[in-house]
């Protein structure tokens, strides 16, 4: 077991060995642990080498020079001159809030980014100054569209976080996918099957082997087939696909760069480098803070206590499982699979630090 | 075999016997006859008694003083004083789009609406101007959370028409159920039972009865249940209805007015009327126009050229469907189904107007 503190420190030395200053490796690791924190461990310390990979394939720079290119009062567009997205995203965000806090809203599109983590981290980071937080990425092509047999999209990710008053905050953090590549993990790991709709092989065929994608299949989008409204779930993704790279100028569809380091990345990049998009819109732009706080309260409590089917589970409003999560963890501490373990581990070893 | 000149007209007259200003009629009844014309058959004229019946019921405001109520350079809360949401929807959607003008993106949130037909139409506004249009509108609670057998949601479709160069914009426009009540209609005329994952029985089970929403059952949201990802779906339809109805201080959730004049309002609705939510971002408040453009029709070229998989039809981008409808039906006319043609019969008689 880990504590918190043991992960986020262990991950900030390791940001600090690539280089990374002392201010940004803190911003990274708070980012990264989040993840873990939230229970989405796909995301967390489990990726740290992935990043370091990166890092020496140098398609990571640690020094970024991340600025706003070209900018309006409500929008900008932002080079992160192809830093840690751990690091890009929270600086594009708190731009939005900026800008928010001036005109109402702001609008940031991010290229030349790497991975940022989980996306409701970044969206998160706009409640505590009432705002509601919106956070999205495109990531490395496994997703076919409906009737496709090719990888186009990314799982490309969406959240919203809605403060609220006495209850805690509206955090909806979703893939636009039928399920996320760390759920194909889990089942890989346990050698079972997915539920169908979550992935085809190459041919295109439906499929339950949970090593499809690595065998050259691909991620469908949620609703998982046309018949189940796939083609939904299919704008969903090129909707975060062409904000965070078509809007920014960063490499979009299938051109977006692989997270893992021994892909090679497309020669013919319609842009450059991986691409995010946030908005943060005040609430009191639109109604009073208290009484907007009170009506998310009503919201809350009103779905909480909506009538569950019998032999179900009690319903949930978007962030109460991640919450519920967090709160355990930061009680009991961390346990990591012995394979992410001994990622550490390596880690470790090579950079000559404490675990 | 009817024009849509024909039924536009009718549709003009109708508004105008309701004591629509003939400035609002010609408005409405555009929006409304886009619905027939991009093949929404559901949104179209089949609605039109609809919304006399509603104005009967003293719901709709036929000569409504739509205002802002409270702004910022980039957001705006309108009230819509009851009126058609056909008119205030693309009046609330001007105000958004005046708001990119200045400040690089406007985000209008709307209370005290009305239905206002397909979200698409209201999105495609922006396109013209080369902006990014955004629509999404709460609607009749017909929509069981995950977990729950309780109607909380609406079907809450999200729009999003983004403008391309010399390929016809991208416009995605889907409910944020696995499917629209519409389709359920298509099925219950033809007595055919849903796929799985649209609907369940009053009690929660699952269930693949067309007729399930008619006896106290519901739609389901996106993913079907929670295996196939139905808690993002979820969480779509919770964010419309937020963005909609709490940032506006309309009804939400299981508040919101019906669309059906047969069923009461709440005594206890937390707001007033139905909410909408819009928002317009100017192309080049992020790219210079051209090269946004440039790079979308390279975007939509790579995606409808994406591998198909055999005896499949081919990859479509979001927006080829209803374009290759609406461009067949201003040839050919359109067809009504009886009960659809019989209701407008009733309307020319009642009104005295010609069909």
């Amino acid at each position: 077991m880990y504590t918190y503190i043991q992960l986020k420190s262990f991950a900030y030395n390791v940001f600090v060995k690539m280089g990374c200053p002392a201010e940004q490796a803190e911003i990274a690791s708070t980012a990264l642990v989040s993840a873990d924190l939230r229970g989405v461990d796909s995301h967390g310390v489990a990726r740290l080498s992935g990043y370091v990979r990166l890092w020496e394939a140098n398609r990571i720079n640690p020094v970024p020079n991340i600025k706003i290119i070209h900018e309006t009062p409500s929008t900008a567009v932002v080079d992160g001159d192809a830093g840690l997205g751990l690091v890009v995203g929270p600086t594009a965000m708190k731009i939005a809030m900026d800008k928010a806090r001036n005109v109402g809203t702001g609008w940031v599109s991010v290229k030349n980014s790497n991975h940022f983590g989980i996306a409701g981290f970044h969206s998160m980071l706009a409640l505590n100054e009432d705002m509601i937080g919106i956070s999205m990425t495109n990531a490395s092509p496994l997703v076919a569209p409906t009737w496709s047999k090719e990888r186009m999209l990314g799982t490309n990710p969406i959240a919203v976080a809605i403060p609220a008053g006495e209850e805690p905050p509206f955090v909806a953090d979703f893939a636009t996918t039928t399920a996320a590549n760390g759920k194909l993990e889990i089942l890989q790991r346990k050698n079972e099957n997915t539920p169908t709709g979550w992935v085809q092989d190459k041919d295109g065929n439906p499929s339950i082997d949970a090593f499809e994608v690595k065998n050259g299949g691909s991620l469908l989008p949620l609703g998982g087939d046309r018949e189940h409204g796939s083609h939904k779930g299919y704008c969903l993704g090129s909707i975060v696909d062409i904000f965070s790279a078509v809007l920014s100028g960063a490499s979009y569809g299938p051109w977006a760069p692989p997270f893992v380091s021994f892909l090679p990345v497309a020669d013919d990049m319609p842009g450059e480098g991986l691409g995010h998009f946030f908005g943060a819109m005040r609430v009191d732009a639109f109604q009073p803070k208290d009484n907007f706080k009170a009506n998310m309260d009503n919201w809350i409590k009103r779905f909480r206590s909506a009538q569950s089917i019998e032999g179900q589970e009690a319903v949930l409003v978007p962030g109460d499982p991640e919450r519920i999560i967090e709160k355990e963890r930061i009680k009991t501490g961390f346990e990591l699979l012995k394979p992410v373990e001994n990622d550490l581990k390596m880690l470790a070893e090579k950079f000559e630090i404490q675990l």
